[in-house]
């Protein structure tokens, strides 16, 4: 029943805990109390507290968090103490560069096989694993077990190859592809629209532009 | 005053309203009523509505978007109307995959340099641009009129460079590397972190298969 009734704000924030918690780790820190998290992490500590009360004594009083604890508890909760089988469709830069990101694998994502439909990629080895087409894409995922795939392909066939991966019993699609999937709602599309991450900064240095301009006229009135 | 007032849910949204409406334009369409938006982009007619007002005039009665208005109307609040001068630091897979992008180029984001530290890089041309060393960056950044930098380097060397970005007068950071920048408060940073991305994915399976397993549970009772 772990993180049964915690809030999507809340889960959306445990990665970045997951993180600090990690680095924390990685420097022997063994505990930590919520105000020191606070200025680390840039949150407010009472924050912090109402957050990781969601999981139940971790902390205590004048005491602190175990940080190993708390680190794998909220592993747990995110699951990232499963194991993950994933596979890669489209193995142009964008997949490669997933491939080679091996703190993936660190944390229990395990890339079983990379796809493409380019003849130049096909046979290229990536991190010992070997680029096929994707003829035989619905066998590879029954007979590896695999889960999760990471699709990096060109939005215009992102839908037929997603319907295959759906028939073949994929759990969850992690979309690069910039459109919306359709699919069954008990399959998991986690979206990653780089695109829309560079217009909200564009906005974001337009509004400043806009602000300091607008100072600049105040301040000459 | 344009995108003033707007709310920053609304602002997240205007991304998506975007994509949408540049296919509705390549498709042809020329007005579009909030009841057909609503069932193409999966929300509801009242909340497109809702978000759409805040710019005023845009709907009639009846009559529905003028979609190539809504188009460029919204182009403007997110600042795609403007040319933006880019540089990648960081050209392996991820930096080459943007510079790769198109797309971005057609909404005002020109690649101006990409850099790197690795031999092996420096000199390659991807898509008409050279890799740099890193040596003259902030002499580059000023010649060029640079002013949005994406990181795409190890998180141990981000800070280190994100502070020469700073010094040198960029004005946002595209990061992509899996720490948190300490910047000054009118340097926008817009981060991508992808392993949380994978995590959130991870517990949204977990959570999926929690479910099933206790749907199976009561079924059997």
């Amino acid at each position: 029943m772990e993180g049964k009734g915690i809030s999507r704000a809340v889960i959306e924030r445990l990665p970045r805990y997951y993180r600090y918690l990690g680095e924390l780790l990685e420097e022997g820190v063994e505990r930590i109390s919520s105000g020191e998290l606070s200025r680390r992490m840039r949150v407010t500590a009472s924050q912090i507290r109402q957050d990781l009360n969601n999981f139940g004594g971790f902390g205590q009083q004048g005491y602190g968090y175990n940080v190993k604890y708390l680190y794998d508890e909220i592993g747990k909760i995110l699951g990232i103490d499963r194991q993950h089988n994933l596979i890669i469709i489209g193995s142009g830069n964008l997949g490669q560069a997933i491939a080679n990101y091996a703190n993936f694998e660190r944390r229990g994502f395990i890339v079983k096989g990379m796809f493409d439909v380019n003849p130049k990629l096909i046979g290229k080895v990536v991190r010992g694993v070997e680029i096929m087409g994707v003829e035989n894409l619905e066998d590879f995922i029954v007979e590896n077990d695999v889960q999760i795939a990471a699709l990096t392909i060109p939005k215009t066939k992102a839908p037929e190859i997603a319907d295959r991966l759906v028939a073949a019993g994929i759990k969850a699609i992690w979309n690069f592809a910039h459109i919306d999937l359709d699919v069954p709602d008990d399959v998991v599309v986690e979206n990653v629209h780089l695109s829309e991450s560079l217009m909200r900064l564009s906005y974001r240095v337009c509004s400043m532009q806009d602000q300091k301009a607008g100072e600049i006229k105040r301040t000459q009135k």
